[in-house]
Protein backbone atom coordinates (compact mmCIF):
# COMPACT_ATOMS: atom_id res chain seq x y z
CA UNK A 1 0.00 0.00 0.00
CA UNK A 2 1.39 3.65 -0.84
CA UNK A 3 0.49 6.09 1.88
CA UNK A 4 0.91 10.30 1.71
CA UNK A 5 2.28 11.99 4.73
CA UNK A 6 -0.06 14.22 6.16
CA UNK A 7 0.19 16.73 8.86
CA UNK A 8 2.23 16.43 12.33
CA UNK A 9 -0.06 15.37 15.33
CA UNK A 10 2.52 14.61 17.61
CA UNK A 11 6.23 15.31 18.93
CA UNK A 12 6.96 13.17 21.82
CA UNK A 13 10.22 11.93 23.33
CA UNK A 14 11.34 9.19 21.18
CA UNK A 15 8.41 9.04 18.22
CA UNK A 16 7.43 11.90 15.79
CA UNK A 17 3.50 10.74 14.23
CA UNK A 18 1.81 12.13 11.24
CA UNK A 19 -1.68 11.64 9.68
CA UNK A 20 -1.69 9.73 6.60
CA UNK A 21 -3.37 11.61 4.19
CA UNK A 22 -7.07 9.76 3.23
CA UNK A 23 -6.90 7.52 6.48
CA UNK A 24 -8.44 8.34 9.53
CA UNK A 25 -8.12 5.27 11.25
CA UNK A 26 -4.29 4.80 10.87
CA UNK A 27 -1.13 7.41 11.53
CA UNK A 28 2.53 7.05 10.19
CA UNK A 29 5.07 7.29 13.03
CA UNK A 30 8.94 7.76 12.72
CA UNK A 31 11.35 7.17 15.30
CA UNK A 32 13.78 9.65 16.26
CA UNK A 33 17.39 9.57 17.39
CA UNK A 34 16.42 11.78 20.28
CA UNK A 35 17.23 9.62 24.06
CA UNK A 36 15.76 11.19 27.24
CA UNK A 37 15.88 9.63 30.81
CA UNK A 38 14.47 10.78 34.10
CA UNK A 39 10.92 12.45 32.62
CA UNK A 40 13.12 13.78 30.02
CA UNK A 41 15.91 15.83 32.62
CA UNK A 42 18.73 13.93 31.01
CA UNK A 43 18.57 14.12 27.05
CA UNK A 44 20.81 13.41 23.90
CA UNK A 45 20.96 12.48 19.96
CA UNK A 46 22.35 9.46 18.96
CA UNK A 47 22.40 8.85 14.92
CA UNK A 48 21.11 5.98 14.12
CA UNK A 49 19.11 5.06 17.20
CA UNK A 50 15.44 5.65 16.20
CA UNK A 51 16.59 3.30 12.89
CA UNK A 52 18.14 0.78 15.31
CA UNK A 53 14.56 0.99 17.71
CA UNK A 54 12.25 1.35 14.55
CA UNK A 55 13.68 -2.54 13.27
CA UNK A 56 14.03 -4.18 16.63
CA UNK A 57 10.34 -2.88 17.24
CA UNK A 58 8.82 -4.51 14.30
CA UNK A 59 10.42 -7.69 14.41
CA UNK A 60 8.99 -7.61 17.90
CA UNK A 61 5.58 -6.62 17.41
CA UNK A 62 5.54 -9.26 14.28
CA UNK A 63 6.25 -11.68 16.63
CA UNK A 64 3.75 -10.95 19.22
CA UNK A 65 1.35 -10.67 16.44
CA UNK A 66 1.83 -14.01 15.77
CA UNK A 67 1.46 -15.34 19.32
CA UNK A 68 -2.31 -13.40 18.62
CA UNK A 69 -1.39 -10.18 20.75
CA UNK A 70 -3.59 -7.22 19.19
CA UNK A 71 -0.92 -4.71 18.53
CA UNK A 72 -1.36 -1.22 16.39
CA UNK A 73 1.01 -2.69 13.88
CA UNK A 74 0.34 -2.24 10.01
CA UNK A 75 3.04 -2.30 8.01
CA UNK A 76 6.51 -0.96 7.99
CA UNK A 77 7.14 1.91 5.49
CA UNK A 78 11.19 2.70 6.22
CA UNK A 79 13.96 1.76 8.15
CA UNK A 80 12.84 4.25 10.48
CA UNK A 81 8.99 4.27 10.05
CA UNK A 82 6.09 2.06 10.06
CA UNK A 83 2.51 2.33 9.90
CA UNK A 84 0.01 2.26 12.52
CA UNK A 85 -3.27 2.03 13.93
CA UNK A 86 -4.62 5.41 15.07
CA UNK A 87 -5.31 4.53 18.99
CA UNK A 88 -6.88 6.13 22.05
CA UNK A 89 -4.05 5.78 24.31
CA UNK A 90 -4.75 4.66 27.62
CA UNK A 91 -2.55 7.15 30.25
CA UNK A 92 -0.94 3.95 31.96
CA UNK A 93 2.58 3.08 31.38
CA UNK A 94 2.78 -0.86 32.02
CA UNK A 95 5.77 -2.33 33.67
CA UNK A 96 6.48 -5.77 33.91
CA UNK A 97 9.09 -6.92 35.86
CA UNK A 98 10.42 -10.90 36.16
CA UNK A 99 14.11 -9.32 37.91
CA UNK A 100 14.22 -6.52 40.37
CA UNK A 101 15.84 -3.33 38.75
CA UNK A 102 15.19 0.43 38.92
CA UNK A 103 12.74 1.97 40.83
CA UNK A 104 10.83 -0.62 42.63
CA UNK A 105 14.55 -2.29 43.45
CA UNK A 106 14.91 1.55 45.33
CA UNK A 107 11.39 1.80 46.92
CA UNK A 108 12.16 -2.01 48.40
CA UNK A 109 15.92 -1.45 49.24
CA UNK A 110 16.18 -4.73 47.22
CA UNK A 111 19.26 -5.51 45.60
CA UNK A 112 19.13 -5.17 41.44
CA UNK A 113 19.11 -8.20 39.86
CA UNK A 114 16.86 -10.01 42.56
CA UNK A 115 14.77 -12.27 40.66
CA UNK A 116 11.09 -12.30 41.39
CA UNK A 117 9.27 -15.60 42.15
CA UNK A 118 6.89 -14.76 39.54
CA UNK A 119 6.16 -11.79 36.96
CA UNK A 120 5.19 -8.17 38.58
CA UNK A 121 2.75 -5.73 36.85
CA UNK A 122 2.37 -2.39 37.99
CA UNK A 123 0.98 0.53 36.96
CA UNK A 124 2.52 4.13 36.50
CA UNK A 125 0.58 7.02 35.70
CA UNK A 126 1.29 9.06 32.05
CA UNK A 127 1.51 12.37 33.21
CA UNK A 128 5.12 14.36 32.98
CA UNK A 129 3.61 17.23 35.04
CA UNK A 130 3.41 14.69 37.91
CA UNK A 131 6.89 12.86 37.22
CA UNK A 132 4.78 9.32 36.03
CA UNK A 133 3.78 8.67 39.29
CA UNK A 134 3.35 4.78 40.77
CA UNK A 135 -0.59 4.10 40.99
CA UNK A 136 -2.81 1.85 41.77
CA UNK A 137 -5.86 0.42 40.36
CA UNK A 138 -8.42 1.93 42.58
CA UNK A 139 -6.15 5.35 42.44
CA UNK A 140 -5.88 4.32 38.26
CA UNK A 141 -10.24 4.33 38.27
CA UNK A 142 -9.93 7.30 40.61
CA UNK A 143 -8.17 9.36 37.99
CA UNK A 144 -10.12 8.14 34.97
CA UNK A 145 -6.83 6.73 33.56
CA UNK A 146 -8.92 3.36 32.92
CA UNK A 147 -12.52 2.81 32.74
CA UNK A 148 -13.20 -0.12 34.54
CA UNK A 149 -11.60 -3.00 36.76
CA UNK A 150 -12.02 -5.24 33.79
CA UNK A 151 -10.05 -2.92 31.34
CA UNK A 152 -7.15 -2.85 34.07
CA UNK A 153 -7.34 -6.59 34.30
CA UNK A 154 -7.19 -6.69 30.55
CA UNK A 155 -3.95 -5.09 30.63
CA UNK A 156 -2.77 -6.79 33.07
CA UNK A 157 -3.22 -10.27 31.49
CA UNK A 158 -1.89 -8.72 27.98
CA UNK A 159 1.07 -7.35 30.02
CA UNK A 160 1.44 -10.94 31.35
CA UNK A 161 1.03 -12.59 27.98
CA UNK A 162 3.85 -10.04 26.34
CA UNK A 163 5.88 -10.92 28.58
CA UNK A 164 6.02 -14.79 27.98
CA UNK A 165 6.46 -13.99 24.59
CA UNK A 166 9.55 -11.83 24.65
CA UNK A 167 11.15 -13.88 27.32
CA UNK A 168 11.39 -17.14 24.62
CA UNK A 169 11.87 -14.05 21.80
CA UNK A 170 14.82 -12.74 23.97
CA UNK A 171 16.15 -16.01 24.99
CA UNK A 172 16.55 -17.09 21.89
CA UNK A 173 19.07 -14.18 21.28
CA UNK A 174 21.26 -15.22 24.55
CA UNK A 175 19.21 -12.67 26.48
CA UNK A 176 17.86 -11.88 29.64
CA UNK A 177 14.75 -10.02 29.98
CA UNK A 178 14.48 -8.35 33.31
CA UNK A 179 11.53 -5.66 33.05
CA UNK A 180 10.15 -3.22 30.39
CA UNK A 181 7.38 -1.25 29.52
CA UNK A 182 4.46 -0.97 27.89
CA UNK A 183 1.43 0.92 26.57
CA UNK A 184 -1.73 0.33 24.98
CA UNK A 185 -4.65 1.97 23.49
CA UNK A 186 -8.07 1.82 22.29
CA UNK A 187 -8.95 1.00 18.66
CA UNK A 188 -11.95 3.01 16.40
CA UNK A 189 -13.51 -0.39 16.64
CA UNK A 190 -13.44 -0.53 20.67
CA UNK A 191 -10.82 -2.56 21.38
CA UNK A 192 -7.77 -2.60 23.36
CA UNK A 193 -4.55 -3.39 21.78
CA UNK A 194 -0.45 -2.77 22.43
CA UNK A 195 0.87 0.51 21.46
CA UNK A 196 4.07 2.27 21.77
CA UNK A 197 7.13 0.42 20.95
CA UNK A 198 9.59 -2.50 22.36
CA UNK A 199 13.22 -1.56 22.14
CA UNK A 200 15.97 -0.99 24.61
CA UNK A 201 14.42 2.18 25.27
CA UNK A 202 11.65 0.29 26.88
CA UNK A 203 13.23 -2.79 28.37
CA UNK A 204 16.04 -3.76 30.90
CA UNK A 205 17.88 -6.49 28.37
CA UNK A 206 21.16 -8.18 30.02
CA UNK A 207 23.24 -10.34 27.96
CA UNK A 208 22.17 -14.02 29.78
CA UNK A 209 25.85 -15.01 30.15
CA UNK A 210 28.13 -11.76 31.45
CA UNK A 211 24.74 -9.47 32.85
CA UNK A 212 26.44 -6.84 30.59
CA UNK A 213 23.42 -4.28 30.29
CA UNK A 214 22.21 -3.97 26.55
CA UNK A 215 19.33 -1.37 26.76
CA UNK A 216 18.79 2.59 27.96
CA UNK A 217 20.57 1.69 31.23
CA UNK A 218 23.99 2.55 29.28
CA UNK A 219 22.38 5.74 28.92
CA UNK A 220 20.76 6.47 32.27
CA UNK A 221 24.14 5.58 33.76
CA UNK A 222 27.12 6.56 31.68
CA UNK A 223 28.12 3.45 30.65
CA UNK A 224 28.91 4.25 27.40
CA UNK A 225 28.59 2.34 23.98
CA UNK A 226 25.21 2.95 23.86
CA UNK A 227 24.72 2.73 19.95
CA UNK A 228 27.27 -0.39 19.90
CA UNK A 229 25.07 -1.90 22.63
CA UNK A 230 21.46 -1.40 20.86
CA UNK A 231 23.25 -2.27 18.00
CA UNK A 232 24.14 -6.13 19.75
CA UNK A 233 20.59 -6.34 20.05
CA UNK A 234 19.41 -6.22 16.60
CA UNK A 235 22.20 -8.32 15.31
CA UNK A 236 21.24 -11.24 17.47
CA UNK A 237 17.40 -10.53 16.56
CA UNK A 238 19.24 -10.64 12.48
CA UNK A 239 20.33 -14.04 13.40
CA UNK A 240 17.69 -15.75 15.36
CA UNK A 241 14.72 -14.43 14.26
CA UNK A 242 15.07 -13.87 10.34
CA UNK A 243 11.34 -14.25 9.94
CA UNK A 244 10.65 -11.53 11.72
CA UNK A 245 13.22 -9.04 10.10
CA UNK B 1 -11.73 -9.26 84.78
CA UNK B 2 -8.31 -8.03 86.61
CA UNK B 3 -5.37 -8.02 84.79
CA UNK B 4 -1.50 -8.13 85.91
CA UNK B 5 0.67 -6.27 83.55
CA UNK B 6 3.74 -8.34 82.96
CA UNK B 7 6.99 -7.57 80.27
CA UNK B 8 7.01 -5.11 78.07
CA UNK B 9 6.32 -6.17 74.58
CA UNK B 10 6.93 -3.09 72.34
CA UNK B 11 7.39 0.66 72.56
CA UNK B 12 5.86 2.24 69.31
CA UNK B 13 5.09 5.97 68.15
CA UNK B 14 1.31 6.08 69.96
CA UNK B 15 1.32 3.58 72.34
CA UNK B 16 3.47 1.24 74.65
CA UNK B 17 2.33 -2.55 74.80
CA UNK B 18 2.66 -5.02 77.70
CA UNK B 19 2.44 -8.83 77.92
CA UNK B 20 -0.60 -10.14 80.34
CA UNK B 21 0.43 -12.16 82.79
CA UNK B 22 -0.97 -15.65 82.65
CA UNK B 23 -2.33 -14.76 79.42
CA UNK B 24 -1.19 -15.64 76.01
CA UNK B 25 -4.01 -14.29 74.14
CA UNK B 26 -4.34 -11.00 74.82
CA UNK B 27 -2.24 -7.75 75.81
CA UNK B 28 -2.08 -4.30 77.53
CA UNK B 29 -1.61 -1.21 75.08
CA UNK B 30 -1.41 2.12 77.27
CA UNK B 31 -1.67 4.94 75.35
CA UNK B 32 1.23 7.54 75.12
CA UNK B 33 1.47 11.69 75.01
CA UNK B 34 3.71 11.40 72.64
CA UNK B 35 2.62 13.07 68.76
CA UNK B 36 4.75 12.16 66.02
CA UNK B 37 4.29 13.05 62.14
CA UNK B 38 6.27 12.41 59.13
CA UNK B 39 7.87 9.57 60.28
CA UNK B 40 8.43 10.70 63.41
CA UNK B 41 10.80 13.35 62.10
CA UNK B 42 8.80 15.73 63.73
CA UNK B 43 8.06 14.95 67.67
CA UNK B 44 6.75 16.43 70.87
CA UNK B 45 4.57 15.51 73.64
CA UNK B 46 1.61 16.59 74.69
CA UNK B 47 -0.12 16.21 77.80
CA UNK B 48 -2.99 14.36 77.98
CA UNK B 49 -3.10 13.15 74.36
CA UNK B 50 -3.20 9.88 75.33
CA UNK B 51 -5.80 9.68 77.18
CA UNK B 52 -8.00 11.84 74.80
CA UNK B 53 -7.19 8.92 71.93
CA UNK B 54 -7.99 6.21 74.56
CA UNK B 55 -11.17 7.56 75.17
CA UNK B 56 -12.39 8.39 71.54
CA UNK B 57 -10.60 5.11 70.32
CA UNK B 58 -12.48 2.61 72.87
CA UNK B 59 -15.54 4.68 71.97
CA UNK B 60 -15.12 4.05 68.07
CA UNK B 61 -14.11 0.18 68.40
CA UNK B 62 -17.18 -0.58 70.61
CA UNK B 63 -19.27 1.32 68.41
CA UNK B 64 -17.51 -1.11 65.49
CA UNK B 65 -18.49 -4.44 67.10
CA UNK B 66 -21.85 -3.32 67.23
CA UNK B 67 -21.43 -2.89 63.26
CA UNK B 68 -20.01 -6.49 63.64
CA UNK B 69 -17.07 -5.60 62.20
CA UNK B 70 -13.94 -7.79 63.65
CA UNK B 71 -11.51 -5.84 66.06
CA UNK B 72 -8.95 -6.52 68.37
CA UNK B 73 -11.04 -4.55 71.56
CA UNK B 74 -11.50 -6.63 74.77
CA UNK B 75 -11.86 -4.39 77.68
CA UNK B 76 -11.18 -0.76 78.67
CA UNK B 77 -8.37 -0.58 82.02
CA UNK B 78 -8.32 2.77 82.74
CA UNK B 79 -8.91 6.26 81.03
CA UNK B 80 -5.19 6.01 79.55
CA UNK B 81 -4.87 1.65 78.55
CA UNK B 82 -6.94 -1.10 77.59
CA UNK B 83 -6.35 -5.06 76.92
CA UNK B 84 -6.68 -5.95 74.11
CA UNK B 85 -6.24 -9.54 71.56
CA UNK B 86 -2.89 -10.21 70.74
CA UNK B 87 -2.61 -10.03 66.70
CA UNK B 88 0.33 -11.07 64.47
CA UNK B 89 0.14 -7.58 62.65
CA UNK B 90 -0.33 -7.39 58.78
CA UNK B 91 2.29 -4.81 57.49
CA UNK B 92 0.20 -2.40 55.90
CA UNK B 93 -1.49 1.22 56.28
CA UNK B 94 -4.54 0.60 54.98
CA UNK B 95 -5.99 4.23 54.29
CA UNK B 96 -9.72 4.97 52.91
CA UNK B 97 -10.51 8.71 51.47
CA UNK B 98 -13.59 10.46 51.22
CA UNK B 99 -12.16 13.58 50.35
CA UNK B 100 -8.67 14.02 49.00
CA UNK B 101 -5.95 15.34 51.31
CA UNK B 102 -2.25 15.07 52.21
CA UNK B 103 -0.25 12.96 50.17
CA UNK B 104 -2.84 11.92 47.26
CA UNK B 105 -3.96 15.20 47.02
CA UNK B 106 -0.49 16.28 46.30
CA UNK B 107 0.45 13.50 44.18
CA UNK B 108 -2.12 13.85 41.50
CA UNK B 109 -2.28 17.81 42.05
CA UNK B 110 -6.09 17.68 43.14
CA UNK B 111 -6.86 20.12 45.55
CA UNK B 112 -7.26 19.64 49.30
CA UNK B 113 -11.01 18.74 50.23
CA UNK B 114 -12.03 18.04 46.78
CA UNK B 115 -15.36 15.42 47.14
CA UNK B 116 -14.22 11.74 45.78
CA UNK B 117 -16.88 10.17 43.65
CA UNK B 118 -16.28 7.19 45.57
CA UNK B 119 -14.29 6.23 49.14
CA UNK B 120 -10.53 5.34 47.74
CA UNK B 121 -8.73 2.35 49.54
CA UNK B 122 -4.71 2.52 49.97
CA UNK B 123 -1.98 0.26 51.22
CA UNK B 124 0.99 1.63 52.05
CA UNK B 125 3.55 -0.56 53.15
CA UNK B 126 5.01 -0.23 57.07
CA UNK B 127 7.95 0.07 57.10
CA UNK B 128 9.98 2.90 58.59
CA UNK B 129 13.30 2.36 57.04
CA UNK B 130 11.35 2.76 54.14
CA UNK B 131 9.13 5.71 54.81
CA UNK B 132 5.90 3.64 54.84
CA UNK B 133 5.45 3.56 50.42
CA UNK B 134 2.48 3.05 49.10
CA UNK B 135 2.12 -0.05 47.48
CA UNK B 136 -0.55 -1.85 45.04
CA UNK B 137 -1.65 -5.60 45.63
CA UNK B 138 1.05 -6.62 43.16
CA UNK B 139 3.52 -5.08 45.64
CA UNK B 140 2.03 -6.16 48.74
CA UNK B 141 2.01 -10.04 47.77
CA UNK B 142 5.85 -9.94 46.42
CA UNK B 143 6.72 -8.33 49.65
CA UNK B 144 4.77 -10.81 51.81
CA UNK B 145 2.90 -8.06 53.63
CA UNK B 146 -0.45 -10.53 52.94
CA UNK B 147 -0.18 -13.97 52.09
CA UNK B 148 -2.86 -13.68 49.25
CA UNK B 149 -5.43 -11.50 46.93
CA UNK B 150 -8.53 -13.17 49.27
CA UNK B 151 -6.64 -11.57 52.33
CA UNK B 152 -6.34 -8.14 50.88
CA UNK B 153 -9.81 -7.91 49.59
CA UNK B 154 -10.77 -8.83 52.59
CA UNK B 155 -8.70 -6.08 54.34
CA UNK B 156 -10.09 -3.74 51.52
CA UNK B 157 -13.66 -4.95 52.26
CA UNK B 158 -13.68 -4.31 56.20
CA UNK B 159 -11.99 -1.06 55.78
CA UNK B 160 -14.96 0.25 53.52
CA UNK B 161 -17.45 -1.38 55.95
CA UNK B 162 -15.30 1.09 58.55
CA UNK B 163 -16.09 4.26 56.43
CA UNK B 164 -19.45 3.62 56.25
CA UNK B 165 -19.70 3.19 60.15
CA UNK B 166 -17.49 6.23 60.66
CA UNK B 167 -19.16 8.18 58.64
CA UNK B 168 -22.39 7.64 60.40
CA UNK B 169 -20.51 7.89 63.75
CA UNK B 170 -18.88 11.52 62.94
CA UNK B 171 -21.62 13.01 60.95
CA UNK B 172 -23.83 12.58 64.22
CA UNK B 173 -20.85 14.62 65.50
CA UNK B 174 -21.30 17.22 62.88
CA UNK B 175 -17.30 16.34 61.55
CA UNK B 176 -16.73 15.13 58.16
CA UNK B 177 -14.31 12.12 58.23
CA UNK B 178 -12.17 12.80 55.70
CA UNK B 179 -9.92 10.04 55.50
CA UNK B 180 -8.47 7.49 58.18
CA UNK B 181 -5.75 5.28 58.56
CA UNK B 182 -6.43 1.42 60.04
CA UNK B 183 -4.03 -1.30 60.60
CA UNK B 184 -5.00 -5.34 60.98
CA UNK B 185 -3.75 -8.37 62.50
CA UNK B 186 -4.34 -12.14 62.53
CA UNK B 187 -6.14 -13.44 65.62
CA UNK B 188 -3.93 -16.64 66.87
CA UNK B 189 -7.14 -18.62 65.64
CA UNK B 190 -6.36 -17.25 61.90
CA UNK B 191 -8.88 -14.51 61.64
CA UNK B 192 -8.53 -11.20 60.15
CA UNK B 193 -9.64 -8.40 62.56
CA UNK B 194 -8.98 -4.90 63.23
CA UNK B 195 -6.02 -3.24 65.26
CA UNK B 196 -4.19 -0.49 66.42
CA UNK B 197 -6.02 2.87 67.18
CA UNK B 198 -8.61 5.26 65.40
CA UNK B 199 -8.35 8.41 66.75
CA UNK B 200 -7.80 12.11 65.72
CA UNK B 201 -3.85 10.73 65.15
CA UNK B 202 -4.93 8.14 62.55
CA UNK B 203 -7.90 10.41 61.41
CA UNK B 204 -8.48 13.61 59.12
CA UNK B 205 -11.90 15.06 60.82
CA UNK B 206 -13.42 18.39 59.74
CA UNK B 207 -15.78 20.67 61.47
CA UNK B 208 -19.34 19.95 59.25
CA UNK B 209 -19.75 23.54 59.01
CA UNK B 210 -16.52 25.49 59.05
CA UNK B 211 -14.05 23.07 57.91
CA UNK B 212 -11.99 23.82 60.92
CA UNK B 213 -9.47 20.74 60.95
CA UNK B 214 -9.67 19.15 64.63
CA UNK B 215 -7.09 16.08 64.23
CA UNK B 216 -2.95 15.43 63.86
CA UNK B 217 -2.93 17.71 60.62
CA UNK B 218 -2.91 20.65 63.73
CA UNK B 219 0.22 19.45 64.79
CA UNK B 220 1.66 18.41 61.09
CA UNK B 221 0.84 22.00 59.29
CA UNK B 222 1.48 24.18 63.03
CA UNK B 223 -2.06 24.97 63.42
CA UNK B 224 -1.82 25.28 67.37
CA UNK B 225 -4.89 24.00 69.87
CA UNK B 226 -4.06 20.57 69.38
CA UNK B 227 -4.91 19.40 72.64
CA UNK B 228 -8.36 21.61 72.66
CA UNK B 229 -9.31 20.43 69.47
CA UNK B 230 -9.23 16.59 70.15
CA UNK B 231 -10.97 17.53 73.45
CA UNK B 232 -13.81 18.84 71.47
CA UNK B 233 -14.03 15.58 69.51
CA UNK B 234 -14.39 13.82 72.41
CA UNK B 235 -16.72 15.99 73.78
CA UNK B 236 -19.20 16.22 71.05
CA UNK B 237 -18.88 11.72 70.83
CA UNK B 238 -19.12 11.56 75.02
CA UNK B 239 -22.92 14.32 73.87
CA UNK B 240 -24.15 12.18 71.06
CA UNK B 241 -22.82 8.68 71.85
CA UNK B 242 -23.30 8.64 75.41
CA UNK B 243 -24.03 4.73 75.47
CA UNK B 244 -20.16 4.09 74.30
CA UNK B 245 -18.60 6.28 76.24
Amino acid sequence: MSWEKGERIYDGKGKRVYALKGHNDVLLQEFKNQLTAFNAVKVSELDGKGELNCLITTAIFKFLGEKHIPTHFVEQTSTTSWVTKKLDMIPLEVVVRNILAGSTAKKFAIEEGTPLEKPLVEFYYKKDELNDPFISDEQALMMKAAQSQKDLDTLKSYALAVNKALIEFFHKCGIKLVDFKLEFGVSMDGQIMLGDEISPDSCRLWDEITNEKLDKDRFRRDLGQVKEKYQEVWTRIQKEWSSYV
